[in-house]
């Protein structure tokens, strides 16, 4: 989780929306990326997704374990279950529900470590611009 | 769906797979793009989500149709739901079953054309490379 915060203040930076992600396969660091809707100007690559853009093609999953910042939204967690990443942890789901329930019905184990940091960055960021958060959900 | 076609043609002429997709808002193409896995090396730029990367960052998806030769898999559709594309036209799913139900819980209406032409460049495709499929699909 340190690497996915890392990867989330890099995000931060630059310019960009504070979330970070890391693929992890028996216990080394396979990929990692954070959102870069604002850098790229690119409303797809949510953390998650440019994480496993980063990874490349590594066939199957069933080995990794996916590190996010934040609860995946549904298009990430759309790529968890569509790639059958078995287990997922979380910093947290105080700022962002996201596809919790969703995941968790597909049989994907979800640990949410309720991360202060992770907490504190994501409801700053929000706070501050809470236009560009509610674009990168969805919810405009 | 004859430009979403289009793009799954060019896509297979570029060696990749012959997937594609368009985003129309009040009748005009906004947006499009084609499966990118095998030209770009990519395992997340399915076609639905490399039409709505070229679409950029346009807020609101309200009014918008998605169309895609192919019923979007769960990372696609998990776009479709978190971004709220309120309709989507597919080609087929008598090769891929895809998201069709998840899409449906969250209220998105989805058409099926059943259309010929991407039924039969999907079969062929899918017994020409059914590793290269699985992959794509997550089931290696």
């Amino acid at each position: 989780m340190e690497e996915a915060i890392c990867e989330a203040e890099k995000g931060l930076s630059e310019g960009g929306i504070p979330i970070g992600a890391v693929l992890v396969k028996n216990g080394t660091i396979i990929g990692r990326g954070h959102n870069r809707r604002v850098q790229n100007d690119d409303p797809m690559i949510h953390a998650e997704i440019d994480c496993l853009r980063n990874t490349g093609r590594i066939g199957s999953y069933k080995d990794c374990i996916l590190y996010s910042t934040l609860m995946p939204c549904f298009l990430c967690a759309g790529a968890v279950v569509q790639f059958q990443i078995p287990t997922v942890i979380v910093g947290e789901s105080q700022t962002f529900e996201g596809a919790e329930v969703f995941m968790r019905s597909h049989g994907i184990r979800v640990t949410n470590l309720n991360n202060l940091r992770c907490i504190s960055m994501m409801k700053r960021f929000i706070l501050d611009n809470p236009d560009l958060w509610n674009e990168d959900i969805g919810t405009l």
